[in-house]
């Protein structure tokens, strides 16, 4: 049995997994990133040693870890870790040896993308790539049931694939990238600027009055309610992501392509538009239909995930 | 040792590949596709016969086969070849009842990733991809030493890539296609388009008067002049495949990214163009230094790489 650990920026969380991806043991507390690696990596392993003394009557066999950054390619280091303050950090090492088991490490959204291939929306599928569609736009993708995660452990990150002419100056310097358009970051941006430019909507009544008040909810929210501008963001949205997907599609021509994250819980209204603006761009029309889903799973999916990582690594 | 066959819309070359991807003996017939399915694996069939003849020292372990349209995704069958007239050809099966030994197929351009993986400029690396400037643009990805080919046979569509609103709606009938802006084909529709508007340009008298006359050599070579449509054209045509390969970055994160085909003739000014505005688009520019390098291997390579193709599949 794995202990799976999902870190985040606030909290940590480790859980022992059972059958079928059930959380049988749970114990979370806050990261404080602020204290910095070393007081981070024992809050970590202290946090594994209470879910071992309450099981006990399990055996243990393995630690996966997901982290909010980037792991290295041959899964030993965090490469960078902004949230966290972590750069080059040896954690696999560094954790073994505080708790003498393997550990076995990957960024978090690769993460999310095993936990629905492993008991989720994408479960059963050998080739199956993921959006995680919030602040940011992460990425994962699986090919024969193995993760890839590139040379520099920088394949996946679907959020700066290039898709237009660009909204704004993406955090990671350039124009163009798909998290401008299709994160709730992105979505929010548009929304304030047609605000900004004095059209009228709904959005900002619905944000109190309050631009800085609007949040990716309420915009989605004003486009199923056929606001004009609450329309033209979630459009922009679904159009880039279908750019993404449909070029994904040239690139891997996946089984299944999941999308989750905050902005997901839009639901059926997100999944169809998402759908036909992807179908009205795929290659082979004739051949290909691609199949886009909703992720099933739900706050843990980062603990069992990260509980499976090990599955997934090329041997 | 391995026979490499080399399917094209013009001729049916078959070979004999010994070390170090060396042609030992080698035969070459006209394909008349129009003589139809039956009459053209005939004829593949003969020319194997005819390179087994004069091998007769040596024994033949299998064949591979590269085609120039859709593979199925197990191998088997030619889903669509529109050179050759072909729809949903078991042409595994086909060649394999008729020359009694093991057939591996696969997309002409993946064939060509392959040769260059196992015998060129991507040499030792296991995760490559290739891009096939031509009259088109093909692709090829390698990952752990395997080739992706997708669920529906049509990964590593490369040229279909969305990277931009589009210079004219592309054969697959999408508008922003990558082989739209990169291709040859791209590239002169561009400066046709230029010498219409009655833009002044050294182009035209290369092409002796005639706009119909302009091929993609005339118009890198002008760029190589400092004309200045030949600059636009060329410009464009390297702008938008730095899109494409630091998306793909984005997504695998590769070892090395080969450039081929016969628009890559053009050398280290191509070359070092792609590198320049692709450096920029890079989204890790700390972390990530893009190898991207020429293709080495030449008319051989579709022989060559064919005889490979069993190596890179999946068992």
């Amino acid at each position: 049995m794995n202990i799976g650990i999902d870190v985040g920026g606030t909290n940590l969380v480790a859980g022992l997994i059972g059958e079928g991806g059930r959380v049988l043991i749970k114990k979370k507390q806050p990261t404080k990133a602020r204290e910095g690696y070393e007081a981070v990596t024992g809050k970590i392993a202290a946090l594994v040693e209470q879910v071992k003394a309450d099981a006990a009557e399990y055996s243990v066999d393995s630690i996966g870890i997901g982290v909010p950054g980037i792991v290295s390619a041959n899964g030993k280091t965090v490469v960078s870790c902004p949230n966290l303050y972590w750069e080059n950090r040896p954690l696999k090492r560094d954790l073994e040896e505080k708790l003498g088991l393997p550990v076995y490490m990957a960024n978090d959204a690769t993460v999310a993308g095993i936990a629905e291939n492993r008991y989720g929306s994408s479960r059963g599928c050998s080739d199956a790539v993921m959006f995680t569609l919030g602040t940011g736009v992460g990425g994962s993708v699986i090919v024969g049931g193995k993760i890839i995660t590139g040379v520099h452990g920088v394949a996946s990150e679907f959020g700066h694939m290039i898709v237009g002419d660009g909204h704004y100056q993406c955090n990671c310097g350039k124009m163009g990238c798909l998290e401008t358009y299709s994160s709730a970051t992105g979505v929010i941006w548009l929304a304030r600027k047609r605000i900004e430019e004095g059209r009228e909507t709904v959005i900002l009544s619905m944000a109190g009055g309050d631009p800085e008040a609007v949040n990716a909810e309420m915009v989605i929210n004003a486009a199923r309610n056929g606001d004009a501008v609450g329309l033209e963001c979630f459009e922009s949205m679904v159009e880039h992501l279908a750019i993404a997907i449909s070029n994904l599609v040239d690139v891997l021509d996946p089984e299944v392509c999941v999308l989750g994250g905050g902005v997901a819980h839009a639901g059926a209204f997100l999944l169809e538009a998402v759908q036909n603006a992807t179908a009205e761009k795929i290659t082979y029309k004739r051949l290909v239909k691609p199949e886009i889903v909703l992720a099933t799973l739900e706050n843990d999916a980062g603990l069992v995930g990260a509980s499976c990582i090990k599955e997934y690594l090329y041997d």
